[in-house]
């Protein structure tokens, strides 16, 4: 238990003052820019005024179902300006987007080198498959239907090893299954150096009010059969931030990471060094912050609403 | 590390000693009665020559996939003698067949005193509604066509809580899917007092000469999404002893397991304080017993196979 404490944020006084000293803005989506299908008050002046202000936007969501394109349509729907530019590696630089998909991508592609000769194989949707095709990247498995069946109990003639595949990518799946399962398996156990990659280690999936398996727990069946140790892309793991340095250029020191979630967002800041700003717009309230059962994971700054921050547009 | 070694026996007066301490004889069968579809040789002798010393019989298996009917089947293949009496619960005390979809079973109804009024929700195949169904449990899911379908991507209208579960009972599912990870995660998290329970843990599952996910693994989403530690039923633990016990008389210190596999087969023994043998016709060879990668679960004895035990029949 640390006794370091969040400075709390009230007043539009304090609000300036730090905004003045970030020059990029890592936001988390859900539980700060939007609450399930409700965008929270405020945050669309807000990210005018950061844009008017000359600020450096960046979106950091672990979801892995969709590519920064899908994604997009999410931002278009509440009104929320975007940027995503689809061509080249060189021209993502003022990409706003930044999902676990993608960031996966880039982990193969730019931190491994993956091979142009070798072959991913995903465990995932459309939203990764998208990804891999932007950075010109094999793949097999994902949407194909081949992988969307059941095999029969017992029968195990449908996996053969491909040593022409030289990764496994998970995600979240809706059509996971005991075929995809024992392939990977199969691929990961018999192939020297394959690699083993999770786009997000997030135990659950909020939809609707509720929680049901996310994907950190769709990837379990293989980390329990390989016994082999993932490399997990998404918050709080620094290869986020690995990864978003390899796209994006800009200062450490001058980027605040903002979040609603103790254990992803904050602990994906101080993981990578960088200051933290709590929102309690989302999972996490007053009661994780301070008394017995609070978090060892201490944020520098907590605000109320990021949508607080509107009152700095309005005195314009 | 410990410095306790096994005692290693090769004689027949050796063998002789041995069947002499002990009128209950636990086996494990993969590795040790046969080795995939090949009988390990001697064992329907020495199996004959047990039963005419009087010696009591238990088939300890982890196979969740089966029901004792359909273990015996494998046993009639083999021209092997193995008793199922497929009644009531008092008379399957001679039942020599113990899998872990019969323990799981025996658990809910004797161990837990399962309500009557309450369903147990399946993940598992024939083996374990078959056994279910032998101790009067009700149940759902398990084969049900309507939870062996993909359901949409993003649409969980599908997943509705019933509070009448009062149990999640994982096995091996060929047929795994999300719509079962999302039913079960939500009764378990949304059900008070909801048992989590697994046949067993064996992170994989052998099948012509390769492995695969087995059924531990196929439960690991849940104990990542619901982070609840489940009950284990299937050997190293000792509920496998304790519903051994709730449905055979026998005493345990006149009592050996058998097994080829340390971390199952002996640890089980180990843990139920009954003394172990080891054979090395499945998975442990003499590497796994000295040298710097040994393990640390000592067996008691040692024997090259169990089939070397039909020199004393022979002498008869």
């Amino acid at each position: 238990m640390t006794d370091r404490k969040a400075q709390r944020l009230t007043k539009p006084e304090e609000y300036a003052e730090l905004l003045d000293q970030f020059d990029t803005f890592l936001f988390d989506c859900d539980g700060v820019i939007w609450t399930g299908p409700t965008l929270v008050p405020g945050m669309t002046d807000v990210l005018t005024m950061l844009r008017s202000k000359g600020k450096n936007i960046l979106f950091v969501t672990n979801n892995a179902k969709k590519s920064r394109e899908m994604y997009k349509k999410a931002f278009d729907s509440f009104g929320i300006q975007a940027s995503v530019l689809n061509d080249s590696l060189e021209s993502v630089i003022q990409d706003e987007i930044f999902g676990s998909a993608y960031a996966s991508a880039i982990y193969l592609s730019k931190i491994l080198k993956f091979p142009a000769d070798k072959k991913v194989y995903v465990i995932g949707e459309e939203g990764i498959e998208q990804e891999l095709k932007s950075v010109g990247i094999q793949f097999t498995g994902g949407t194909d239907p081949e992988d969307r069946v059941f095999i029969p109990s017992g029968d195990y003639s449908a996996i053969k090893n491909d040593s022409s595949i030289g990764a496994v990518l998970c995600g979240f799946d809706m059509y996971v299954n005991y075929k995809k399962y024992a392939k990977a398996h199969t691929y990961i156990t018999n192939n020297p150096g394959c690699e083993f990659i999770l786009t997000n280690a997030d135990p659950t999936y909020p939809a609707g009010g509720a929680f049901y398996p996310g994907s950190g727990s769709m990837s379990a069946p293989l980390r329990f059969s390989t016994k082999k140790t993932p490399t997990i892309i998404g918050k709080p793991h620094k290869h986020m931030m690995e990864t978003i340095l390899a796209a994006h250029d800009f200062n450490p020191e001058r980027t605040i990471m903002i979040g609603d979630n103790l254990e992803t967002d904050i602990l994906f800041g101080i993981n990578s060094n960088i200051t933290t700003l709590l929102v309690l717009t989302g999972v996490t309230h007053e009661a994780h912050l301070s008394g017995e059962n609070k978090s060892d994971t201490v944020p520098d700054y907590v605000v109320q609403s990021m949508g607080d921050f509107a009152v700095l547009a309005e005195k314009k």
